[in-house]
C-alpha cells in the first residue's frame, strides 16, 4: 500500500450557509429545567418520524421530544465537549445541532445531498461530516455551523458524471476523530484512507492509497491507536496504526468476509460495534452465525463464538465484562450475552421486533435497547439482565449519551 | 491468604445527621448560569483557605469559589452521576455536597473525626467514606447525606482504647468503587481488604485477611477487574481479581517498595497515580529515582525508567501515549513527561514550586497542573508541552474535572 502526503491548502469559507428550520419543544420534565446538569442524559434517534427524543438515564425517563430533523435514516450524533449539543447527522445532507438544556434546535444546515455520519474534534471546536453526495467531507465550526474547510474526495473518471454535470468523487465513509486534532476516513470508490491533521494553522492530509477494495466503514479503537476499515469489495481489512502512520496501512484478518462460499449477507455488520475488551476484539462474523475473537496483538483470530444468527453490533460493557449482540433481520428480534473470559453464553433475550441498537449507561450498570417495531425503548439491568423499564419511543433506532463527548472516537 | 465470607447485616440509620453550614457563592462568571452545561466542568481543591473552585476547562477558567469546607489536606472528590455535584472528602471528617449549577454547598455534614477519600456505587445513588477515627467506612444516601450503612473495621486489641474509651478500630484505606455496585477497601491495622457488596437488599461483606502488612493505599484498574493494595509493612503488593474472588489476593511484586536498601522515602508514592496503558502499568518506584514499568498480565516488572527524582504521581495520557510524572519534595517542581511505547523521555518542564496535582481533559488535548507555592494552575497542551494558561489559586492540590463521573473506580 502506498502512502502519498500532501499538503493541501483549504480555503476558510466564511459565507454562512444557516438554514433556520423550525423546532418543536415538547418538555414533559417536571424538573426544573433552569437547573438540568447534563452528564446524564441521551438522545435518541426516532427515524420515522425525524424527531428525536431526549431522555435522562440517572431517571430512566424522557425529558422532551424534538421534531424538524429530516431524514434520520441510518442518523448518528456526537457531543459538545460541554455535552450541552448534539449534532444529529442526518442521511439528507441535514446537520441538526440540538440543545440539550432548551429542548430546541440551536441550528440547523442542510450541507450536502446525502451523508454518512460524522465526528466532532479533540478540543470540541470542528464538526465534520463524510459525504455521499458530493463525495468529501465537510467540517464546520462547532458553535456557529459555519464552514471551516470543505474536502473533496478523490474524482473517479470511471464513475462519469454525476447529475449535476460535475465530475463524480468518491463517496466518503468511516469518518472517526482521532487524537491532536486529526479526523480519519475512508474513500469508498477510490479505495483510500485519508488522515485530515487540524492541529496547525493549515489543514494538513495523509493519504493513503490501495488500501483494499471498497471500504465501507471504520473504527478507530477506544484509545485513538488504531483505525480499521471494513472491505466490500475483498475479504480482510485495512488498519492504520496512527502512532506509526510512516508505516503505512496494512491487510490483517485475510479471511474475514464473505470468503469463497459468497454467504447471503443480510446485512454488512457495524464496525463501531466492535467491541475491543483487554488483548481481544470480539467481530462479528460476516454473514455467518458468529462472533469472531482477535487478539489485538497480533490481529489474528484466535476463537470464534456461535451465536444465534448473523450478527450485526457486538457491544463491551463498560466493565468488559461481557459482550451483548443483536442480530440482522430475520433474527433481529433476539440479543445474546457472552462472558468475554471464557466465552460462554451467559443468555439469550427476546426483547421484541427490530432491536436495532444498543447503548450502556457509562459506568455500565445499565444498557439500553431500541426495539423499532414494537415503538419502545427497554432499559435492563447489565448482571441480571431483567427489564427494568420501557419507555414508549416511535419506531427507535440509534441511542446515544452524553458521556460520549468525553471519550475518542465517539 | 484467607478468604473468609461473612454476612453482615448493618442497621439501616434513619436518623439524620445533617450539618447546615455556610457558604459563600462568589460567581465570577460571565454566562447565563441558568444554562450552565455541565460536562466541562471542574473543581480545584484550595487546601490552605478550606474553598473550592469551580473552572470550566473548555474556557480555561475559574467560574466560582466557594469557601466553609474545613481542612482540605489530602482532600478528593467524587462526582453524581449526572456531574451536578462534587462530593469533597476533607481530612476532619467532612463530607461536603457541593452544587456546581448552584455555586454553593448543597449539605454537608461531619461523618468522622478524620477521614481519607471515599467512592460512589455505580448506579450513584451512595457514597462511601473511608475513616481513620473511628476507624470504618460510612456509606451514605448521595441525595440527602442521610446514613445508610456504617460498616466498623476489626478492633484491634494490641492497640488499646481511644481516648474515647471505645476499642481501636483499624483505620480504613484504599477505599475505590467497583462494578456490581460494590465498594473495596483495606484495612491498614488489620492487614485486611473487604469488598462490600451493596446490590442486594442486604449489604454483604467479603473478608480478605493476612493480605500482607499495612496496606496504605489502593487502586482499581480502569475496568473494576483489579484492586491493587500498596503495603507500608513489607515488598510487595497485594492483588485482587474483581472477576475471581474466589482465589483470594495474592502477592505481585515481591521486590517492590523500599527493599534491603531503607532508602529515605521522602513521601510514599499515591497509587492512583498507576498509569495502565496497553499492555503495562506505569508505577512509581518507592524511594528510587525511577519509574518502573510492569506487565498487567504477569504482574512482573518488565523494564524501568529512570527519572529526575522520586516520582507520587505517574498519569498516563487519556491516548496512553505519553505518562507524565510529578516528584517528592525537593524536586517537585519538575515535571517529566515519558513515551508509553518506547520508554523514552519527551521533555522535562518546571512549572514552579510544588507541582501536587495533574489532570488531563476528557479526550487529553491539555493537562491542568496545581502549583501549590506559586498559586496557580497551570494549562498546558499535552502534544507540544507549552503553557497555554495560567489561572490563579489559593495552595491548589487536588484537581477533578466531571468526567470522573462516568469512570468505574473515579
Amino acid at each position: 500500500m502506498k502512502n502519498s502526503r500532501a499538503r493541501v491548502l483549504l480555503a476558510l469559507l466564511l459565507g454562512s450557509t444557516l438554514i433556520a428550520c423550525s423546532s418543536n419543544t415538547n418538555d414533559t420534565s417536571s424538573n426544573n429545567t433552569t437547573y438540568r446538569p447534563t452528564g446524564d442524559l441521551g438522545v435518541i434517534i426516532e427515524r420515522a418520524s425525524g424527531q428525536v427524543q431526549i431522555v435522562n438515564h440517572s431517571h430512566k425517563q424522557q425529558i422532551s421530544e424534538i421534531d424538524g430533523l429530516g431524514d434520520l435514516s441510518h442518523a448518528s450524533i456526537v457531543y459538545s465537549r460541554d455535552e450541552r449539543f448534539a449534532y444529529v447527522f442526518g442521511r439528507d445532507g441535514g446537520l441538526t445541532k440540538v440543545d440539550l438544556l432548551k429542548d430546541k434546535i440551536d441550528r440547523r444546515i442542510i450541507q450536502s445531498g446525502n451523508s454518512i455520519g460524522g465526528a466532532i474534534s479533540q478540543d470540541g471546536k470542528l464538526v465534520a461530516v463524510s459525504n455521499y453526495t458530493p463525495g468529501g467531507v465537510k467540517v464546520f465550526n462547532s458553535d456557529t455551523l459555519e464552514l471551516v474547510a470543505d474536502i473533496k474526495a478523490t474524482i473517479v473518471p470511471s464513475k462519469g458524471l454525476t447529475k449535476d454535470g460535475l465530475p463524480y468523487r468518491s463517496k466518503v465513509v468511516g469518518l472517526v476523530d482521532a487524537p491532536d486534532n486529526k479526523f480519519v476516513f475512508s474513500l469508498f470508490d477510490s479505495h483510500e484512507t485519508w488522515v485530515a491533521d487540524f492541529s496547525g494553522k493549515k489543514v494538513e492530509i495523509t493519504k493513503y492509497t490501495d488500501i483494499g477494495l471498497f471500504p465501507y466503514d471504520a473504527l478507530i479503537s477506544p484509545d485513538g491507536r488504531y483505525y480499521i476499515a471494513g472491505l466490500f469489495g475483498e475479504d480482510g481489512m485495512a488498519l492504520l496504526d496512527l502512532w506509526h502512520p510512516e508505516k503505512g496501512m496494512r491487510h490483517i484478518l485475510k479471511d474475514y468476509g464473505k470468503g469463497d462460499k459468497k454467504l447471503p449477507v443480510y446485512k454488512m455488520p457495524h464496525l463501531e460495534g466492535w467491541a475491543i475488551a483487554g488483548d481481544h476484539a470480539f467481530v462479528p462474523a460476516v454473514g455467518q452465525h458468529k462472533v469472531l475473537v482477535i487478539d489485538t496483538k497480533t490481529w489474528q483470530q484466535v476463537a470464534e463464538i456461535q451465536a444465534h444468527s448473523q450478527p450485526i453490533f457486538v457491544m463491551a460493557q463498560p466493565d468488559n465484562r461481557q459482550i451483548w449482540v443483536n442480530f440482522a433481520f430475520p433474527d433481529n428480534n433476539t440479543i445474546q450475552i457472552f462472558n468475554t473470559e471464557t466465552f460462554e453464553k451467559v443468555n439469550t433475550l427476546q426483547p421484541g421486533p427490530a432491536v436495532l441498537h444498543m447503548e450502556f449507561t457509562p459506568r455500565g450498570e445499565h444498557v439500553w435497547m431500541s426495539v423499532r417495531d414494537s415503538n419502545e425503548v427497554h432499559v435492563y439491568d447489565t448482571k441480571t439482565q431483567t427489564l427494568l423499564k420501557t419507555i414508549p419511543s416511535k419506531s427507535p433506532s440509534g441511542i446515544f449519551f452524553t458521556n460520549r463527548a468525553h471519550q475518542i472516537g465517539l
